[in-house]
């Protein structure tokens, strides 16, 4: 048995989420359709994390094994040459049989586009959110220093669930950095934040909440009382997933993170 | 009557290029549709130049005049909240009645974007070319200063007719400037050429000639004995549309050019 790791971009506009649909376009429903069809094998792909529907990936990965002979870059090759052009394998690896997608995930970084110019041009409307308004972007800088740590998040969980749709009800993450800064075109304002894993909805809860602290509706200390709180109600609105993109996962093969951990 | 200039962006991807057709999307028809709809006039819309099908703006010129009573801006909040995302009026302006998008252009910017690393990003496959192997990109960049000046184009030329659709057979035309350059990210090969008015397919058979030179089947000086064929089987092929963007038009509305100049 072979065992591999394939780094994963998409425009996710055209697709019902990661997650295998039947009936539906996925990605991960795409990418296995194209496997099975390679090898001949009733291939089955994990992904480091499952995004909503109308969400991007710079840099998703996922993992498979096969008894394939194909090569990691044949892989690679041969997957984008039967993928849509949308779905892309940036890199392909082999991996020894410890290599896991998800439970060899130390941290991710997701990235939510703001376009605060007047007219979003027509090659970036699938990627961002249009927010011509005025924000208060020092307030919004000051509340999201305040993610960073570790901190009960359930203010900012989807209603139901995680992003890991495991059964733990621990609604603590850890946040290793958040910050919001303006794109040297000064056209975008883009919220970045690396942490070791994130509720559902958890980043376009936090990216809502940060626009209420920019319009005034919120102050930044608000973020710490929400902590407290822990109430889904008191925080900013879920903002659309256009804006929102995996930009990477931290793997380490070497170091191995347990389920529950 | 009020006389209107309209900036307009667009991806082409979706649209069978600038010029109205009956039952098949083009830019000038949902524009000419929208502005129908908004002042109950039968608008007529002018461009300054049309794109074929799958060619992209970022700076194309209309004009049109009318009867209506609503402003500049108006105009272009109201095209924008109704036209589709892939076309956006990036800036509108009241004019004077000598304003003609076609006839007070001056000259005209176009762009061809080669991307030349190994995967193209899904955010970036309708608006390039792919192009992975080798190239000689400093003969590239000989080849396109000899584009510079006053040139019987014949060899660049569209089996029929020019851009302009003009009755004459003048097959000379003026580049102001023409230049290959990587972009800073190094993962694309831009060519810029400015010139004050092309024949029909010409910049992408120029790009498909500058390709040829890359690849060692043409010389550099072989652009000189092009402009002496004039014939346009010995020059490099039409590249596909998906690389071309109009970038812009230049205007001066105290100087107008008489159509046969």
């Amino acid at each position: 048995m072979r065992y591999f790791k394939l780094t994963i971009a998409y425009d996710g506009t055209d697709f019902h989420g990661w997650q295998f649909q039947k009936d539906k376009p996925t990605i991960q429903g795409e990418i296995v359709s194209v496997l099975r069809r390679l090898t001949q094998e009733n291939i089955a792909l994990l992904g480091a994390g499952r995004t909503d529907a109308g969400v991007h990936a710079l840099g998703q990965v996922g993992s498979f094994r096969t008894q394939s002979v194909l090569s990691a870059q044949e892989f690679q090759r041969a997957l984008n040459a039967l993928l849509p052009p949308t779905i892309r394998i940036v890199a392909a690896e082999e991996k020894g049989p410890d290599f896991n997608a998800r439970w060899s995930a130390k941290g991710k970084v997701y990235r939510y586009r703001i376009y605060r110019g007047k007219v979003v041009p027509p090659m970036l409307w699938r990627f961002v959110l249009h927010y011509p308004f005025p924000l208060n972007e020092d307030a919004m800088k000051d509340a999201a220093a305040r993610f960073v740590g570790v901190h009960d998040f359930s203010s900012f969980a989807a209603s139901t669930g995680s992003e890991d749709d495991d059964k733990e009800r621990n609604m603590q993450r850890e946040i290793f950095s958040s910050e919001l800064t303006r794109t040297d075109d000064r056209e975008e304002l883009w919220f970045t934040v690396h942490g070791r894993s994130f509720l559902r909805y958890m980043v376009r809860k936090m990216v809502g909440t940060l626009l209420e602290v920019g319009r005034g509706k919120l102050t930044p200390g608000d973020i710490d009382k929400l902590y407290e709180l822990k109430d889904r109600s008191k925080s900013g609105p879920t903002v659309p997933p256009q804006g929102l993109f995996m930009v990477s996962v931290d793997h380490d093969d070497t170091f191995r993170i347990t389920p529950n951990e």
